[in-house]
């Protein structure tokens, strides 16, 4: 019979969100009256707004006329998003032919694995979204588990004491480094001195950044960088990953891109871009015309408009929550210009923290832990749900009196 | 500097079918008044009937309403739909949690891929779908190329001489065998005894069965099986994969599935429903929510009967192209339950006869090599196109004289 793969077998536990979705799910079944409100997944709650909607219906509608169908489709995307994204989001920092539509960033991240394989150095910043380091466990780059981490990764903390921003000298030479900025799950924004830094970091390394900006929509202060490509330099060692699903919710819908500039090459001079191009079209078809269809849309005028509006109501419940916590005098980060907020409770172990809000206030949240070692005594708070719920949640936590342990 | 992956070193030339656009291109730039017409690609061409495009209208208008949005869902799809897989399709022979919603089945057949890793011997029919050794390569599985294929890969023939089913004897032990029928490119469909001898070597040899089932409903046969699942003992041994890309006219839309049976275990007793899950909800978000509508309206009675109009349309097609190579004394099986022709030209390189029909006819084939060693001297037609196209393609097939060496 079929062996196992030793890098699945080498995974562990359940992926981290079916796991508190499991959690929920007894928690309701053993309280059958309880009104569970989730502050946990990041999951969108409200309406796509009508202009990007409409995108959406018109090019479901289309397929269905001689002159509006349409198969198969370039696996990289449609040309005139590509362009669209390169010419609006990028402002021309970028070229179309590198860009490469996606069904979304949790997906291309996997695919980016498989493009760079086992044999290549990882690091991540701890904490950090799981599917970096679950996914390069599937690909076979993590090394073997030691306890609270995997000895092939590099976990680079970023705390508190370094303002959730990391040490970059502990980035490994010639290897990836994935870093996520509005972060998920702290919730903080590397400014332009820190990116500054990162880019020096990464060239002086010989290392590739995988720039998760899949929150960059979230962004009000406008001394914050949006894209790894306002930094001088990035052209040459960094890959940018990004979606439609946060900015417009289009979760479910399924639509994001990767910048893979032309400059980017291996020691041995093949071009990145050219690589990437042969994974997209031999495992990969495109993302859904559908979906293509409604990021076109959500690019005018009009839709950066209501992209600007859902983003706003999402910050607006984490105001709410930030409020919350600190009335609470619970330390947190994030929120102002992310939809994480990041909260502390020193010495306390997460998921218990975790088990004691769903306990004490029926609200679902996500346990630090869960994102690496270094989220221990956190909580992640997500910012999206109905304000209605979002409001109820606050007046649930206002009665929640954690201990922890404020020497640690 | 960062490393190459030497899997991505390792794959040979461009994937096929890009391979075939750009040259398409190139002979459009030399020709400008040509129009050409493509019997290339295995892409839809007719819009999506009425009945599931309201389905897929409706998907998009409800994101635009409180009560019909929905996020992220379940990375394993819709439990509405996965049931109504396991329901219309298999008539209850697989169960809805052993059925995962995916974005297509090269996509799928790419994580599978995944799934099993580098570590496991892979064979495939020869010719077949150049997704199966392109994946196995990307993923490491594959060995070193050996001027016609790849040494870790086993090549079955299939050909005139064997009926273009294999032999079964060469299935490695322990490993995965690709296994499609409706056959792409040669157009055979396996019989019911055929498909028994199948599963009774996979289950001697302790390998799985990778079932390729995406034609199906071109199946116009009764006494020809659907699905392996059809076949005592398959549960066992074998994964189905499918898609609505070319029942439904999905290609561009983005909607299959895989069937993963709970009693399919490694040789160390875990299951791999539950490793394919844990891959599913890492480095995958599931299918777009409005894809999704799409597929639950497809698999309603109206949905059915649309879905074999549109099938036999192109098996109109099917029948036009066979009988226009039939009159010119060229050898072609498939077409009648499938929507691919395959036809042979004795002594000639498959490239060579691909340009010349190009060349003479401006109709764009694909040629046999493609797809392995032992389509060297094939075209495969495909049926999908509209049907002027089709009866002018055939008009101007009809003046061809392709010298070919019958004594091949």
């Amino acid at each position: 019979m079929i062996k196992r793969n030793p890098s699945i077998a080498n995974i562990k536990a359940g992926y981290l969100f079916p796991e508190i979705a499991k959690r929920r799910r007894e928690y309701a079944a053993a309280h059958p009256e309880a009104n569970i409100i989730s502050l946990g997944v990041g999951n969108t709650t409200e309406p796509i707004l009508p202009h990007i909607d409409a995108g959406l219906v018109n090019g479901a509608k289309r397929l269905s006329t001689a002159e509006g169908y349409s198969g198969y489709g370039d696996e990289q995307g449609l040309t005139g998003l590509r362009e669209k994204i390169a010419e609006v989001i990028y402002q021309g920092k970028v070229k179309s032919e590198e860009v490469f539509i996606s069904d979304g960033a949790k997906c291309d991240i996997g695919r980016l694995q498989l493009l760079f394989g086992a044999g290549i150095p990882v690091a991540v910043q701890d904490p950090s979204y799981p599917v970096y380091v679950d996914g390069s466990v599937l690909i076979g780059a993590a090394g073997a588990w030691a306890g609270t981490g995997y000895g092939g990764i590099s976990y680079l903390p970023c705390t508190a004491e370094n303002d959730y921003f990391p040490d970059l000298s502990l980035i490994p030479e010639n290897g990836l480094f994935y870093f996520c900025s509005p972060n998920n799950p702290t919730g903080a924004v590397a400014n332009r001195e820190q990116l500054g830094a990162l880019v020096a970091a990464a060239l002086r390394k010989g290392s590739v950044i995988i720039y998760d900006a899949a929150y960059a929509e979230y962004i009000r202060d406008p001394a914050l960088p949006k894209s790894i490509y306002e930094i001088a330099g990035a052209r040459t060692c960094a890959i940018e990953v990004n979606s439609f699903s946060k900015p417009a919710g289009f979760t479910g819908v399924r639509l994001g891109w990767t910048v893979v500039p032309l400059e980017l090459s291996y020691a041995s001079g093949e071009k990145v871009n050219a690589d990437w191009n042969r994974i997209c079209t031999t495992i990969f078809n495109g993302a859904s015309n559908i979906a293509q269809a409604g990021g076109l849309v959500a690019l005018e005028s009009e839709g950066l408009k209501e992209i600007r509006e859902l983003c706003d109501f999402y910050l607006g419940n984490a105001k709410l929550i930030r409020q919350a916590l600190r009335e609470l005098d619970i330390t947190c980060v994030g929120g102002d210009n992310s939809p994480y907020i990041w909260a502390r409770f020193p010495g306390r172990d997460s998921w218990e923290v975790f088990a004691e809000i769903l306990e004490k206030c029926q609200v679902v949240t996500t346990p630090g832990a869960g994102f690496g070692p270094a989220g221990q005594s956190f909580i992640r708070f997500s910012a999206f749900g109905h304000r209605t719920d979002v409001e109820e949640a606050c007046k649930r936590l206002s009665k929640l009196r954690i201990t922890t342990d404020h020497t640690d």
